[in-house]
């Protein structure tokens, strides 16, 4: 398939033009290692930023800025020299920090596997002082690090302005305020959600603006979801459909993720679970827009990924599992897929169905009833396990929380029997247990959606809460509050801690809290 | 007296255009640890610079090019992504040298007094693949060495187009070939000065165009004497002597050098000698250029020079030596400097005389030649030891080459006396030597004056010579053939190997040899 230039073209057309806002630095903090405190970082408030301005720095000097919250955007500072003439450059170090680790850990030290490139810093040499300079990267933080590597002997300089230039495309006054009487941690949660998910609205749906910065397909279902019942800016959406509808991988699936420069582009990364997700987004979208043309439009890519998606049924109606193909689900080394992924082709294609009734298609509805059947009775006949009351998932029969959840969204139980797997699931408690925000919003959506409002509300405070007990000012990539220094990239430094995939409280709270 | 800002208009007003030109690298050479080369640093070539473009860089590999000659300009460079679409920062170290030293002995080592901030390096994170990157900041090298500190697993880079646009207000077609008869090595010689003369002539004539990239009037009354027999700039000249008229010390000295950005202002360092040398300066420029105006516009300023430095002097007729005085005459830790400035004194008086005689200003030319006379007379009354046969310096009676040197130029003694007196001073050789090529320039322009062509002729084969046996592209700021890592700064490192000061070879043979 490749491009399909015209729906790059639309996506293109939609652009969003970016808000911006001016941030000051609110104080200067130290941070210092507490074992008691979160990842054993403590930030202490020593003063003003505003005291900041006539303090010299000289060789080896340094400052910690904490802007008071989280933020994505542009950083300008104003140095001027203090003493002589300036005799030879300033080198300047900059690190930014959307926590403290990133600020106190060295990012020398950094072994982890993803690259170090995304470890936000910056060496300047800077030539001619006095000078505004408005660095071009975009960063994400809420803490800044001054370091004056080195002056000379015969000046030291000074910050004057200190300032973000914030950016994103959620206009936060469209975001509907909550009702009197909701609980205040409820609140609080629904308020850090809405800044996780406007701080990821950029030109695309972001999953992260500081990792990976960029249209992931899981990622923007749930942002999707959540900016429906909050910034409704349902051109973004379009937008990011567009760009995947119209840049596929080679046999026409769509690809996991896209990005945007130098022109719009797609990744080489496939995954069985992300592809299949096109058709539920667009299943979502239209149900909240109504846009008809967009969904005749970008119908037939998502019967395309039903389609590929269900070719890999084997001649039960299995998904087959083999050790190459790659498939999200949650980031777990020890998590086998093929129950999730059974369940997450099921569950879109239901919604694929919904879309190819309301069409009218026909023979392309029929497919997919005649697919759905396949698969669900083949779930119930080869990967419910009777005894155990649960799914159990490839050739060692794993019993995990991600397949009993995905099968309950993928509905193959009745609704008694769902809510009954869950609450099994619950009191057992597998080993096998869920790591990201990404799957425990899919549990927190089963529970909801099997009518356990109790026991999903206790969970998002188990979880969504305990971050915000850690001191999330957005909600974050990983989250364990069993080991809150998880990273399933060897170092929590490249964790992102303003992910999209997080950013569902709102989503539960406004759509089946109020 | 401060700004006269009518000079600093005049200055701005006659800025020069730079010429550009584009130079690619040559080669691609390893630099190898060995006690027998020049700094214990051998170069080996091992591909050609043009193989580079379809090498493939990941995380940890990098290169080293050779571009052939020294250079002072700006470095662009494109890149693209080899693999999968890049899906992470690239992050890249570039390290510049004019030297070997530089590209081979890490600079996180570097523990000299001089900022670190001159070392030439970046370290760039490169959002956006395929990009062209021009740096914004001006390099001096031959050498460039290109790290990838990091990319992703999942892709590597490819250098297309480096290259350099250097910048120079010399136009080398100026310059006159050098008549055939002229010994090789010799002609080999003018060849660098020029070279180096070239790359320091910019707006200013800077001292070196890696360090201090500023105008100072030592260097700038030499570069002015090398520029009158070679490119014939003159109006970079009279640019550079009216910034030093126009911006003035408190009390109306000239200050030592001046700085061009964000607008011209003085630096705060006052040298005895240095604000002398305006006198000479200008002295030097009337005679190569006969332009009158300049010379009445300036004469106040020179004449100030000459009161100033005679205000030091005590009621024998001796400058006074004290602890806090600062003149520069040699990077030399136990020089005695009151002899040195004596003569430094009387040398530019007399210039100062011809000119006040010129313009027919009576008055003033009868109070210079009654200083000279003081001056001149106490240094043969006190300074001079019959004994020895040499000037004696400071309470301790310090013999050096400096004073002997220096008081030869001065011409205290009659022209026999004075060649005596150098005939003696290479024969004794005294223990407080010449640390700098441009103490040196003073001892081989002595032996010149004095009609001492052989030894003078000998000596710039002993000192520049050596050091176009070890290598030198430019010629250097500190050379010592007994101690080649020679720093007056704790780090040759940090050394300018491209040095106004040492340009003038091109001098000597166009005016002396020729």
């Amino acid at each position: 398939m490749g491009i399909q230039q015209t729906f790059v073209e639309t996506a293109e057309s939609i652009m969003p033009a970016l808000r911006q806002d001016e941030v000051s630095p609110l104080h200067i903090v130290q941070i210092t290692e507490d074992q008691e405190a979160f990842q054993s970082w403590r930030t202490t408030i020593v003063g003003k930023a505003e005291d900041l301005k006539e303090r010299p720095f000289g060789k080896g000097d340094s400052v910690i800025l904490d802007f008071g919250d989280h933020l994505v955007g542009y950083v300008s500072l104003a140095i001027k020299p203090v003493g002589s003439p300036p005799d030879a450059p300033l080198k300047l170090k900059l690190t930014w920090g959307e926590m403290p680790c990133e600020i106190a850990e060295p990012f020398e030290q950094y072994d982890g596997w993803l690259s170090s490139s995304w470890l936000q810093e910056e060496t300047l040499f800077v030539d001619v002082l006095p000078t505004e300079i408005r660095l071009p990267r975009r960063y994400c933080f809420r803490y800044m690090k001054l370091q004056v590597l080195d002056t000379s002997a015969k000046y030291k300089v000074a910050f004057g302005h200190i300032g973000c230039t914030t950016v994103t495309s959620g206009d936060v006054s469209r975001v509907a305020t909550l009702p009197d009487g909701l609980e205040e941690d409820l609140a609080a949660m629904d308020r850090i959600a809405v800044k996780t998910l406007q701080d990821c609205m950029q030109t695309v749906f972001e999953d992260g603006p500081k990792r990976d910065r960029r249209l992931w397909i899981g990622d923007l279902r749930l942002q999707a979801q959540a900016n429906y019942v909050t910034f409704n800016n349902n051109d973004l959406v379009r937008r990011c459909l567009y760009l995947f509808g119209g840049m596929r991988l080679a046999d026409g699936a769509v690809g996991a993720c896209v990005f945007e420069h130098p022109h719009p582009h797609v990744d080489d990364t496939r995954l069985y679970d992300y592809s299949l997700f096109f058709a539920a987004t667009l299943h979502d979208y239209f149900e909240a827009t109504g846009d008809r043309t967009t969904l005749e439009e970008l119908w037939p890519v998502a019967m395309e990924q039903l389609r590929i998606g269900a070719n890999r049924l084997d001649e039960r109606g299995i998904v087959k599992d083999d050790p190459t193909w790659w498939c999200f689900i949650d980031w777990h080394q020890e998590l086998n897929k093929q129950v999730s992924a059974q369940a997450v082709l099921i569950y879109c294609m239901r919604r694929g169905l919904a879309l190819a009734q309301l069409l009218g298609k026909g023979n392309e509805a029929a497919y997919i009833q005649a697919q759905i059947d396949f698969a669900a009775g083949a779930a119930k006949a080869h990967l419910w396990d009777n005894e155990q009351g649960f799914f159990v998932s490839g050739e060692d029969r794993q019993v995990s929380w991600a397949s009993q959840v995905w099968m309950a969204l993928a509905e193959v139980l009745s609704p008694e029997e769902n809510a009954a797997l869950l609450n099994r699931l619950v009191e057992v408690s597998p080993a096998i247990g869920m790591n990201t925000p990404y799957m425990h919003h899919h549990f927190i959506e089963a529970l909801f959606s099997c009518g356990l409002r109790e026991t999903a509300v206790e969970r998002m405070r188990a979880y969504w809460g305990e971050m915000m007990k850690d001191g999330a000012d957005t909600f974050w990539e990983l989250y364990n509050p069993d080991d809150k220094k998880l990273s399933p990239y060897g170092s929590n430094l490249i964790n992102s801690y303003c992910h999209a995939w997080s950013c569902t409280p709102t989503y539960f709270i406004r759509r089946y809290l109020l």
